[in-house]
């Protein structure tokens, strides 16, 4: 496709958070720029970036290229040739930068308060700019605040990738079940307890699910967030929050993680043909009101979460008036959680007709 | 919920057909009227409706409680007190009310090209309104045409009822994967299929379990629609055209009913373990054309569709951004896939926000 044939629209894009979804969000942008431009007729600009270490900016954009060199070579952005600095902060940077949109996309750290991710969401939104972020803090900590700040100034919060990686979980329930009651939310949106689980299920001991689980990538420094169910809890708070209309908090949710899951109990499910998952529920009462848990559940064959594979997430939406609503994903590398990012992306700047302009015709 | 406290802005809806969907409309606009009102800000008022017998219409709009008594009476619409008119046709009907939005829910008549519907649904657009539709026959036979139409018109057409019942597998792929690559789509849209093929493994006859589909009012009189993959086919159409954006029409799908399954043949199936079910499936080709077909395939119980009950309709995505999709839904009567209506007109309607506005805090 030809860029000479497409009207384009910049979109300025700062991004905070250059490791796992930022990295490959920067590659995407490669990847997909074109395609973008010619179906959406939008184009994409990185005009600043930051990292831990430093950061970047630049007004006719950064090459992507050159920040997904400068990331895979474990250097920090601040050492981008001529509009790096070395030791300039993100919450600095989104303070200052002349952008449209902040992907925000910085380590979860809710022990730290959700920083630097929920000062930068709230400086850019109060600076009138559109938030997209895959990083579940920030809104897990203030979901009503951001979403409050960003309809009073007029822009859009877009947070897609904090629940099952790539999965549309919250496109699906806070947009196609929005005119429905929903009874219960059944999901499995944590994929490193799956991949152990399945592990364990297949002979390993716990040691080696858990190395296995590390040299994959899978499993951070401190294993506790996933393993302890806090990921999973803090997924379900986004769901309560944003699709139940619910102001749950961390506090709210009844955990119990999988560290105490003993493989034997792990197998004798699986002999019986039922696989063990850390289940993250959340069921109406009478009165309105939802008990919230995320707790290791055996799920049987028959239950559409029952037969995810290893790197299978998913969820089950009850409801009054769209019966029995479940959806799964499967990934095999991050990029689909990064690519939530584009997603956003798209939500906030080509609403209306679903599919865009209608692209030229080509044959079946 | 109390009317005062909401404000209010009326959309004016007229109905064509009031059978199994239309008719089903009418009572959620019963049963969610006070919730889309204070939800979403929006007065659903029926100002119009038809049937193959007659139409009524009035401004200050028509009591749905009484169109539902009247249709469960099974009476025409004509009937409705002083405002109903026998004889006068759907096409008269939208030509002259004033109104905001056409919900076409007439019969898919392909054989009578796609009539009353397609010149319902162009006549509602040359007049500037929207058009929702869970009706097939429009949108297979001539897509691009009434895409052009709204466009040129600045108003939106809906049509996610068109495949899967009330899955939202058109919005998933038109919007959620439209940032993808889809390399394949693999689809189980028709549900009278599945359930036939389910009696048959259970030991049913072919005569058995077509009349006991026929007895659940699954089935219509002229049975080849769904039986010889027609139905599965016009889906894939859909799907090709509004996801894939190939202008693909009926006769491109290579297409294989079920009539000619034996009942040994599911039942073997059975044994070892996988459920034979009409799958729609398009496969892309290197040179970005893509395959179409329709017909009857073993699906492992591993496979994102092999456990769909006898209720469950699916849907998955493989893509290059995102892993691979799988949605599923169970429905039990066509309640949801009349829902899809509510589900189009708030796409419609309330775009932006996905949540819409924040309700008022409640209690986990």
């Amino acid at each position: 496709m030809r860029k000479g044939s497409c009207v384009e629209r910049p979109v300025r894009i700062v991004m905070v958070g250059l490791g796992n979804l930022g990295r490959r969000f920067a590659e995407l942008l490669i990847a997909k720029g074109d395609f973008v431009r010619c179906r959406f007729g939008l184009d994409l600009r990185l005009v600043g970036a930051a990292d831990s270490h430093g950061a970047a900016c630049d007004p006719d954009g950064l090459d992507p290229r050159i920040v997904v060199r400068i990331k895979s070579e474990r250097g920090s952005i601040g050492a981008y040739p001529t509009a790096g600095r070395m030791g300039l902060g993100a919450v600095d940077l989104v303070r200052s930068v002349d952008a449209d949109l902040l992907c925000e996309a910085s380590p979860v750290n809710l022990g730290a308060g959700g920083e630097p991710g929920l000062s930068c969401a709230r400086i850019a939104l109060e600076r009138g700019m559109h938030v997209v972020t895959p990083n579940k803090g920030p809104i897990v900590l203030a979901y009503r605040e951001l979403v409050g700040l960003a309809k009073e100034k007029g822009v859009s919060l877009r947070f897609d990738g904090t629940v099952a990686g790539g999965l549309p979980a919250l496109y699906l329930g806070m947009r196609d079940l929005r005119g429905a009651e929903i009874s219960r939310i059944e999901a499995v949106p944590n994929l490193v307890t799956g991949f152990i689980l399945d592990r364990l299920a297949a002979g390993a001991s716990w040691e080696a699910a858990l190395s296995e689980a590390r040299a994959e990538g899978q499993l951070e420094s401190d294993p506790t967030w996933d393993l302890d169910g806090w990921d999973a809890a803090a997924k379900l708070v986004i769901l309560a929050n944003a699709v139940l209309h619910v102001p749950a908090r961390l506090e709210d949710v009844d955990r119990k993680g999988i560290a105490g899951v003993s493989p034997d109990d792990v197998r004798r499910e699986a002999r019986q043909g039922r696989a063990i998952r850390l289940v993250a529920l959340a069921e109406r009462f009478p009165n309105g009101t939802y008990s919230l848990s995320v707790t290791p559940r055996p799920l049987s064959s028959d239950h559409p979460l029952g037969r995810l594979g290893s790197r299978g997430m998913g969820i089950v939406y009850s409801t009054d008036i769209y019966g029995t609503i479940a959806a799964t994903i499967e990934e095999t590398t991050p990029l689909p959680s990064a690519a939530t990012i584009l997603r956003d992306l798209l939500d906030i700047y080509v609403p209306g007709e679903p599919s865009g302009s209608l692209p030229p015709a080509a044959s079946p």
